[in-house]
């Protein structure tokens, strides 16, 4: 397998994937679950250690990666002219309830680092590289005026304006999970209450339902069945019951779609936009539940802003993380090639490693 | 006095302006209250009227205007490639309670009609134009990322991203009035429930306090004292009374600044920004008692994004709308000259025309 050869890196919440590529398609992908134990270097090292094991896997060595492409969870900062991470869901001394995040982080010098070692990286927000990626191969071919959005867990996006991507001083454009979509409300990982990723995510659907059967009827059968019981329950289970009729998971449901909807209100007011492709978990396995509703509340919002807006379902959906980082370091022709034959399609099947496979 | 001449149009819900200006400064300028009636042609013909007679004021033909500028409320919409008015306040066919506006239009053939006439024209939201003109002249000089907000009658902003002017597929960014921000909440003029403009701008303030006291006191002797009988109540009777030391102005007040502040947070989410610049009659009158009120509130918001924002009032003030039409064609070289001399300081007083002035 000749170079030469690109790494993909995705961080988020709960894992790392690296992935190899060359001109002829993805080579090896890896993942492990994160691990928030440590100092602070502790991410960008296991960063290295899974490019590391990548590049074993493949049979190359770690300085024939040409360049690295890095897709990772917010926000940003700058910190000495260089780019630091700011994500409550990384770092312990971020977050809002402290003690389930075991580290005192405040930040994460991931640029710093990285550099120290690759000598072309180039790092995004997740939502960024997800609009660069479904524009370049996906649901956003041609179009000018496109946001991307991820319903997941959490909830993200990435915009290009007239063409242009819209990345905000410190990178950080536009992080619509935390707009503003009540006055009060559930609180959000990030500390605002009342907005959107509070209101519609994975983690709010799966929390609201709970809350709701809680007061209801803690020892319902109909909710054990589905595995709510030992106070676990996932936006899944909560899908899973809206499609045997349960009314609460169904108003639950309505309600989530309803503030994304309001959300995207939002956004387009701001942005002006013409495409939305949405992607994320939440979404793509529950789009012909969520789509009718999500569009039904959209129209009823100022029609001068509101028509000629189109929805589209993520065309790359499971393989979004690695083109995502993939297509911030590509070059052009190696663009126009995969365009064609769309090699992200025959990748071979994912490695997963566990936590104790040791940092070198 | 030498050519060449620009003029700038300005086309607001209650008074178009146009000034006449060579490379010295502006040399005439003068206003009329807009006239809703007849065809949706009637807009553009009081613009050409306008011009026409400021052309008179200072001896010049209509042809010798090199081009025109026009800021104008919005939104836009494109009808056969060119730019329309689609604006709920000018349009009666589009506006929620009919029978206000004397008129059934559902658009404004405003560029078509313009280009008739004209040979060259600029077109640009008042949001728009007005961030262009802070950046050029005012607060925002050298600033990459700077929103300019319009705190007045309605809510609307400009901005600019990473050194560029954002517009979307219409024109139409960002139209931050009609964001949502609470659930329900009191209709705006576009037909939401719950935006910013219904829950903050000037018309807003009014029809809050007017709603309490009616509810409490209809014959309050304070509130007779300040003009408020007969049904009419203005934002700034409101600011008033804040003054005295009202509490019920105060608690109107104190919630729609918190309103516009939560405004902030989510256009600030989205675009990711570094300076605000705020303008508008009800901000600049009122700046002393809202600005430590909206930061309060802004701050309050996720740290890792709302952090490092510079809130700054407006520079251009009562100068902006004949700079934000202006400086959409002013040439490179006469845009130094006016950074340098100021020359809009020293413009002429305005000139006012009633509706009864005959259209030619």
């Amino acid at each position: 397998m000749d170079g030469p050869y690109l790494a993909a890196v995705d961080i988020g919440g709960t894992k790392i994937t690296v992935s190899i590529a060359n001109i002829s398609g993805i080579l090896v992908k890896l993942y492990r679950p994160v691990q928030l134990e440590g100092d602070n270097l502790a991410v960008p090292a296991q960063v290295d250690f899974l490019v590391g094991h990548a590049c074993e896997q493949i049979g190359i060595e770690r300085d024939e990666i040409t360049a690295l492409g890095v897709s990772t969870c917010g926000p940003f900062g700058i910190r000495d002219g260089e780019l630091v991470l700011v994500a409550p869901n990384l770092c312990g001394g971020l977050a809002n309830e402290r003690g389930i995040i075991p580290n005192d982080w405040t930040e994460i010098p991931l640029q710093r680092e990285l550099s120290r070692i690759y000598n072309k990286i180039h790092i995004e927000n997740d939502g960024i590289s997800a609009v660069t990626a479904e524009r370049m191969f996906g649901a956003g071919k041609g179009e000018d005026n496109v946001v991307y959005i991820t319903w997941s867990t959490g909830i993200g996006s990435g915009a290009y304006v007239n063409g242009r991507l819209i990345r905000g001083k410190n990178g950080n454009a536009p992080h619509i999970g935390h707009i503003y979509l009540v006055d009060d409300g559930p609180r959000c990982g990030c500390g605002n209450f009342g907005d959107m990723e509070a209101l519609a995510s994975g983690v709010a659907i799966a929390r609201d339902y709970k809350s709701r059967v809680t007061a209801v009827d803690m020892t319902s059968e109909d909710v054990t069945a589905e595995g709510v019981t030992g106070g676990s329950v996932t936006a899944e289970d909560v899908f899973n019951l809206f499609r045997k009729g349960d009314p609460e998971a169904k108003s639950v449901i309505t309600n989530a779609a309803r503030y994304f909807a309001r959300g995207l209100v939002s956004i387009n007011a701001i942005l002006d936009t013409r495409v939305f492709i949405i992607g994320g978990s939440v979404f793509m396995n529950n789009r012909h539940i969520l789509l009718p509703l999500v569009k039904e509340e959209f129209c009823k919002s100022f029609p001068a802003l509101s028509k000629d807006v189109e929805f589209r379902p993520s065309a790359l959906d499971s393989y979004l993380g690695d083109l995502a980082a993939l297509c911030l370091v590509m070059p052009d022709d190696w663009g126009r090639q995969w365009q064609e034959k769309r090699p992200w399609e025959f990748a071979p099947e994912s490695i997963v490693l566990s936590t104790n496979s040791t940092l070198k």
